[in-house]
Order: structure tokens, then C-alpha cells, then sequence
């Protein structure tokens, strides 16, 4: 077997690197075996068995701060590009898989320390390892009363997710909005604290974001300029009782006031949480061989809810959710009807309720994560294990909005000449406050020739959300650079900014090159 | 006269800069004589007639962002620091000072373009130079129904008290956290939109904080980073009512499950907006010439409480605020009732209620910014004229901080031989989320050696607090190197962060030296 290296690095400069990482964090924790790099594959590549696909030549897991310290201080001075992943799967997003072939995987798993959680002012802080699944599991041992927000699937972790700005589904769904307080290694080695956390002694690093002067802990998030280590979460107190609420309209049109209202009540904080736009009749049109998106030359709006008011259909549906007492959570959703019953048709259907602490069955079927409780069910919803990269533009959380995106990837999709049954796409949800985000997967096969033609859609997607003014809140590591490349007012004003940050933070550029299309220097050059 | 020049810069070179400010904005737009200079000096400054006082050598006002990019390449290629305020006051912090005596004023307040109010989504797109009573007046106007946050008082600018991370009263209190897309002026005089705004023709600029890749907006606060030209700011859609309730407590101790409850109610959404904790029974010690502060040798708990008994006098008490629809805002003022009779001897009073639009008279006891609408009713607060110099800094959201603070305030006055009288405080406010803010002014004379006295409180009051390890969330422009100095984690790590990052982006120190005490490196040498 040839040892993989890092671009740039010669055996030699990297097999004395390798040597002292292992004198870092130990023998054990230094990981170059082909079966060790397989695990760090994306399981989901769209390059799957191509040349292009991401490899990493090593691994090193450090257990502390200072390893990552003397991780870091080891890759500056051997030229070393450090790939820096939690815990989790990152599944859709690129897994644990580096932008640039060759890099280090800097694995944090090991580093799963819950410091601390408080369910007096309701917050934890937690080391990157720690998983949504370990924070619930101490929560639950201690008898805290306090909710954590997990994504699904539930095996990633608070630091991972939140940096990736993720969302979850309770009313602290929005991830980065709940971080407070951030401990960061930084490209030389050094250990920072940002907000209350760079005063020695502070008594409020989880309970005030922002410190004094400039706040920077935004700068972490999707980016290659430190390594967090710890990070402050602020969590939900248990509330006493859940219940959900559906509400449904009959016609196409009635979308722009269903979403007004919605928003009127969103901003207001009367509806919270993460909801999904559905519509029970494009889906009907959809099970018989039909598109949820407006085709050109397909159904008129009259035709579609004809088929609406025969199947009992309605165009529009949600199902919304309440977290509170009671008398709280009751009077919220009698007056969400009330909102939602200007429009004529509108009808209404009371949902699950739950008290609190709440003892479910194996079988009791309830999306889990709605509780804070965190799972794998998502998994049962993938057939066949087929992976899928994620395609997740903002959109406006308006009726007129949603009306475009169906006519706009509509016309992309014909013009690709993909077919209805290729059409992948999904309704808006709202993981963050005042805007929709689409969020919808592109199939990944073991077959080459599917993955490039899937690609190709991606990047189509993606050049055509554009134009419309939508962009991608988050992407796999394979569309980094496509995505980054959209995001170009006045000549790329913000990503100069960020690489002229990037150049002054990390000079060398070992810090995860390629994250969120952000290079190095010296790799800029070469890409050019 | 002679002319005033920044440090630094001859008189012919500071003339010369001057003609070109003046081809830039207009003549009429430079200024540069006493008269007007005597209106950007801090009217409320602690040095006032002493050398040390902070005045600016001209001011140059440009009205539109092209304006300001040619202000920012002329003042690099002279050498001008520039000093850059909105409109409003910013009394008790600076005023329009700056922190570098003989830097040139950019007065923004000639742009003071609404760009955008939606009240489907509630947000809008301002120019620095909009105050809070412009952007008040311009929705009653427009008959929009939206509210606004003002802070108290309402001629200060959404860009100004954002960027500083002010507070309001209503649930949208926290000001930087509605900030939704910046555009920037960099000291290369190039022109940057943030978030989404960096997609060309975005459509969610003001809808989606976030963008892809590194989130930068909080770099532009409390900073000298950049020159905001337009900001987003969330908006509250106007609620159906208002009400308030108070809560009153009768023991000492009782404060422990008091806030715990508080912290409760406010992390579920059930309490929102800001409250301040009173004290009746301290309030009425105050009065009989005591001090509200835990003295040394001062009265017991014991006696403190027995003065409650025989007065009448909670020893704590909260006016509650709550905006949404009538029977959703009873329900949680009956909830917060509930959770406080767990309390012995709670007691309860309804208070003021309002439906929406509200028509007030000039003479109605209510504060206004409850109700969304600006003014400037707290100047009737302050006797004589007298100006202050705000200290700020965040505590734990809990009993026994605010115990604590008592002692630890009232231990040091009494050590500095303040008298009672001049033991200024205040009980904690809920500007912020999850944490208090103690928030009072050491009064500014215009008697020198009591403004010497009053520094040296101020001082040592930041030091205490800092041994304690409580911070402020924003300083007087006097005070800006002290505070920062006790930011000092680690050597400083995240205050060399803020100082690598100037330089990469503002490698002439051209922008605010010494705002939040970051200098440009040619000063930190001269200083140091």
C-alpha cells in the first residue's frame, strides 16, 4: 500500500507529523489504515468510485484542549490541512469527509465532556463529542428538567449541528441562536473564549452572548477559522404539555393569506416551533404519476382543485404545535383558528397532546423529536439505504413565494428533461424565524453515471435558485465552492472578507481549506 | 484660532484632506469651527473642561453610501481617523465623541432613507441616520402594523443602538438579535452586503440572518471594523393587548424562588419584554437616608424585613408585561400567578391594559415604550441637567447573585468612604435574555475634582465587578481601554483576535482608534 499524503507534503514531512501527533494524543488515536479512512468516507458521495471523491490521508484524535493545541501547533509546522469534524454523521451535508482530498481528519469524538448543565437558567456546555443522544441520556439520569433541541437523526452532536447553523423543531429549533459562549482553538495553537467567557472568572459565559466589543462567535459558524472546544447551548425548559393542531385550506390561492397569517403568528411567538407546508392534493396528483411542481403544459390550478374538492383534498395544510401550560397552549391554538378562519373553507383538527415528563411506548407513533427526545426514525423514511445530498434554499415565507419556486424548479426540471418521478423537491418548512427554507434530497446511487447526472441537477438548482434570488443556507462539501460562487454581490465583497480573515487567522491555511469554499492563500492561487 | 488636527497629521495635510472631504459631500457637509464642534463633544463627558476631554478636529457628513466610500478612501490616503456616529446621543455612553481626541466626526445622519417597512414580514431596511421617532412616525403614516423597539430615549437610530447592542422594553428588547443583513462600507472604501444580501438580487435579505458560510454581522458591533450604511431590523407585529401585572414578595430570601420562577416564565416565553426588580422596603431604607446596598455593619435582613411588616413594604416586586391576544395574555398572567403562589405570602395586582391601535393622551401615565412608541419622557427622570456616565454590567439570573451584588457593591462604597447618598445603584433589569444587567449612572458635574472622584468610583467599581467575574455589556467612550483590560482570558486571546482582524481589515487604522478600546497597531505601539 502507498501512503496517502497530504497535497503538497512529502512522505517523509508527513510521516514526521504523523510521528508527532502520535506523541500528541497517543499511538491509539492516530489512524492511517485504509479500513480506518474508509470510515471517514462520506457514505452519501455523489463521487462515489470517482477520482474526485474526498479522501482524507489520516486521522488524529486529540482528547483535550491542549491536544488540539498541540494538534494544531504540529500542522502548522509541518504544513498539515486539518479537516475538523464532532461527532455524528453529517449525513447529506458531505459526512465527516474533508473538501480537500488528503487532508488530516481532526476527529473530536473522543473530547465528549458534558461540563455542565444548568436547569436553573437552562443551558449546558458541552465538548464537541458530545452527542444530542449523551445531553439527553444525562438530562434524564440527573432528573434535570430541561429540553434539548435534536436534529434528526439524534446522533450528532449540539457543537457539530449548531456550527452547521442545523435546526431542529421546538421552539429553540433556530441552533446557532441558542449557542452562548464558544472556547476556541485558533489556527497558532492559542485557546480563546468568546462573550462572558473572556473575562477570567466569569459567572455569566452561558447566560450573555455577546461580551464586550466586537462579538465574533458568527465567525465559527459554517468556517475554517478555529477549532471550537467547548460550546455554551442554551436549552428549553420542560414545559408542561404539547398538543398539535392542523389547520387546512381548500384553494390554491388561499395560500397567500394561509402564509400571512402564519407568519402574523409566528413573529407574534402564538405558533413556535418547526412546521411543514403540505398539500394533501398535490400530493394525490403526485401518487398518480403527476409532479408536485408547476409544469409548464401541466394541470391549471381549476383542474387541481377539482381533484381537491372530489378526493375531499385540501390544497394547503399544516400541522402546528404548542409547548405550554396548558391554559396557555389552549388558548394559543383557539385563537390560531380564529386567524386562520378569515379564510372561507378553512377547517381545523386537534392533534396529539402530551403531559409532561411523558412515558412513550416503543410503538407509540409520535415524532419524537417534537418532545426533545432524540432518535433515529428518520432512517425508516429512506428506502433501500440510498443516500441523498441536501438542497436547502431560503425561500420567502410568503404564498406569492412558494406560487414561483413551484413554476421556477417546475420550468428547470422540464427544461432538464427530468421526469416527474425524478422531480425531487419538497414544500417549505420554517426551522428559522421569519423565512421558509426548502429542504429536499438529491438521490446518491452506487451508480456513476446516475451520480453525475445528478450532479449536473444539483448544480442547476442551485444557478437557478439564484437568479430567483434564493440561496442555500447550508451545503454538501461537494457544492461548496458552486454554492460560495452565487454569494457574489460586488464582486465577491463578503468572500473576500472572509479570506481576508481567513489569511490573517491562519496564515498557513492547515485549518479545514475548502470549508464553505473558503481556501487558503496558497491553495487559492493553485485553483485559479 | 488654530486649527485642530488629528494626532499625527500636519495642519497642510489635514487642510488638504479637508478640500477633499469637502469635493466629496459638498461644502456645505465639512465642518470645522468651535460652534461646531462644541455639538459633537460629549455633553455628558466625565473629563469635561479638563485636556484629557475627547474632541473631534471637523466633522464631514455624507449622504449617501458612495459619499461615504469616497470619505473612507480620502481619510485613508491622509491618514484621517474617522470617527463614525448615526444620529441620536448616545448620552451616559460618550455622545458623539470620540475616543481619539482630534479624529474627524462621520456624522451619518444626513442618510436617513426608510428603504423598506413589510408588515407581512415584519422587518425593515434603514439608513443610520433614521431615528427611532422617524421610523415610528413613517408606520403611523403608512398605517403599517407593525411595532418598533424603542429604547429609551427615542431620538437615538435602530443602526446606532443595534450596533451597540442596546435594549427595549417589548419582546424585541434585544436589539442586535433583530439586526437581519448589513451593508458595510470596509476601510478599502469597498461596499459589502451581508447575509443574504451577498446573493445579487436576493430576495431574504431582511428575512435570513445568516447566509452562507462564516455569519460576520456581530464583527460590526461595538466595533471599528466597518461603516454600516444600511441595516435590516425585525419587527413586532402589532399585538391585539397589553397588560401588566405586579408581583410582590414579603422575605429576603424569598428572591431565590422569585427569579427562579422569573427564569422560568421568561425561558418558556411566558413572561417577555423587559422587567426591573424593585425593592419597596430598600427603597423606603434609601429614603430614611440608608443605602439600598448591603453595608458593612448596616441593618440585618432580620430588621430590614421587620420594616417591610410594619410598613406594608415588599421586600421584592416585578411589574409583569404581556402583549398578544386577550385571552392568550390572560392565561399567562394567570399562569405566572400560579407559578409565584408557590411563594408564602405572594401577592398580586393587575395593572394597566390597552387594545391596539391605542389612542393616549399627552398626559397618560404609562410608559411609552411599552407600548412601542418613542419619546423622550426620561429626561423628566433626571434632576437639574445633571449628566451620567452609565455603569452596566450582567449578572447571573439569580437570588443569590443580586445578594451578592449588594454585598459586594455596598462593601466597596463603603470601603472608597462613599456615603449612602452617593452610593449610586440599581436593582437588576432583563434587557437580555437568560441573564440580568445592573444598569446606573455616577452622576457627570461640571465641577472637576468631583468628576475626578467619580472616575475613580466608576474604576473601581469595573474592578470589583471584573474580580467577581461580572462584565459590562457596554461602556461610556471614556471607559472603553478599562473595560476591555478586564476581557483578559487567557492573555487577552480574544481581544489580540479583535486587534489581528483590525489590521487585516483596516491595515491604516483609519476607522473609530479606540472604539472598545481596539487601536489600530501604530497607536497600540504609541500607547503601550
Amino acid at each position: 500500500m502507498t501512503m496517502r499524503v497530504p497535497p503538497g507534503v512529502t512522505p517523509s514531512t508527513f510521516s514526521a507529523a504523523l510521528e508527532q501527533f502520535e506523541k500528541a494524543v497517543g499511538r491509539n488515536w492516530v489512524f492511517t489504515s485504509d479500513d480506518d479512512m474508509e470510515t471517514y468516507r462520506d457514505s452519501y458521495s455523489p463521487f462515489w468510485h470517482e477520482q474526485a471523491d474526498r479522501i482524507p490521508s489520516a486521522a488524529v484524535a486529540p482528547d483535550s484542549v491542549e491536544q488540539v493545541q498541540a494538534v494544531v501547533r504540529i500542522a502548522n509546522a509541518y504544513g498539515i490541512p486539518l479537516w475538523t469534524i464532532s461527532t455524528g454523521k453529517n449525513l447529506a451535508y458531505g459526512g465527516s469527509s474533508p473538501a480537500l482530498s488528503g487532508s488530516v481528519v481532526c476527529d473530536l469524538k473522543r473530547m465528549d465532556r458534558i461540563v455542565e448543565v444548568n436547569d436553573k437558567n437552562h443551558y449546558a456546555l458541552v465538548e464537541p463529542g458530545v452527542s444530542y443522544f449523551d445531553l439527553y441520556r444525562y438530562i434524564q439520569e440527573h432528573r434535570l428538567r430541561v429540553w434539548i433541541d435534536p436534529p434528526d437523526p439524534g446522533w450528532g452532536s449540539p457543537v457539530g449541528n449548531s456550527l452547521e447553523r442545523g435546526g431542529g423543531r421546538t421552539p429553540m429549533g433556530d441552533h446557532f441562536a441558542s449557542v452562548c459562549g464558544l472556547e476556541v482553538v485558533l489556527a497558532s495553537g492559542e485557546v480563546m473564549r468568546t462573550g462572558m467567557g473572556a473575562l477570567p472568572g466569569a459567572q455569566t459565559w452561558q447566560q450573555y452572548k455577546y461580551g464586550f466589543g466586537p462579538y465574533v462567535d458568527g465567525l465559527f459558524s459554517q468556517s475554517n477559522f478555529g477549532i471550537i472546544t467547548k460550546m455554551g447551548v442554551w436549552l428549553m425548559p420542560e414545559p408542561e404539555a404539547y398538543r398539535e393542531g392542523r389547520v387546512s385550506v381548500p384553494k390554491h390561492d388561499d395560500l397567500v393569506p394561509f402564509v400571512d397569517t402564519l407568519s402574523y403568528l409566528m413573529n407574534s411567538h402564538i405558533v413556535r416551533g418547526t412546521m411543514l407546508l403540505e398539500s394533501p392534493v398535490l400530493g394525490y396528483r403526485q401518487s398518480q404519476g403527476g409532479s408536485v411542481l408547476d409544469l409548464p403544459g401541466g394541470p391549471s390550478i381549476a383542474e387541481t382543485e377539482a381533484i381537491g374538492r372530489e378526493k375531499n383534498l385540501a390544497y394547503w395544510s399544516m400541522l402546528l404545535h404548542f409547548w405550554g401550560p396548558p391554559r396557555v397552549i389552549d388558548a394559543q391554538w383557539e385563537y390560531t383558528k380564529e386567524k386562520f378562519r378569515a379564510i372561507p373553507g378553512a377547517s381545523f383538527q386537534d392533534g396529539r397532546a402530551y403531559g409532561f415528563p411523558v412515558e412513550l411506548g416503543e410503538t407509540d407513533n409520535v415524532q419524537r423529536v417534537y418532545l426533545g427526545i432524540p432518535n433515529l426514525s428518520v432512517f425508516a423514511l429512506i428506502a433501500g439505504g440510498q443516500g441523498h445530498m441536501d438542497f436547502s434554499p431560503i425561500i420567502p415565507m410568503t404564498g406569492e413565494a412558494v406560487f414561483e419556486v413551484l413554476k421556477v424548479f417546475g420550468s428547470a426540471y422540464a427544461e432538464m428533461g427530468v421526469p416527474p418521478k425524478n422531480q425531487f423537491f419538497a414544500l417549505p418548512w420554517t426551522f428559522f424565524p421569519r423565512s421558509f427554507v426548502l429542504l429536499f434530497g438529491l438521490p446518491v446511487t452506487h451508480n456513476i453515471e446516475q451520480n453525475r447526472e445528478n450532479r449536473k441537477v444539483f448544480q442547476r438548482l442551485v444557478e437557478v435558485a439564484a437568479q430567483h434570488g434564493w440561496g442555500e443556507y447550508r451545503t454538501h462539501v461537494a457544492f461548496m465552492d458552486l454554492v460560495r460562487s452565487v454569494y457574489s454581490w460586488n464582486h465577491h465583497a463578503l468572500g473576500r472578507l472572509h479570506e481576508t480573515i481567513k489569511d490573517a487567522v491562519d496564515p498557513n491555511g492547515i485549518l479545514s481549506p475548502g470549508k464553505s469554499g473558503i481556501w487558503p492563500r496558497q491553495l487559492r492561487r493553485s485553483r485559479a
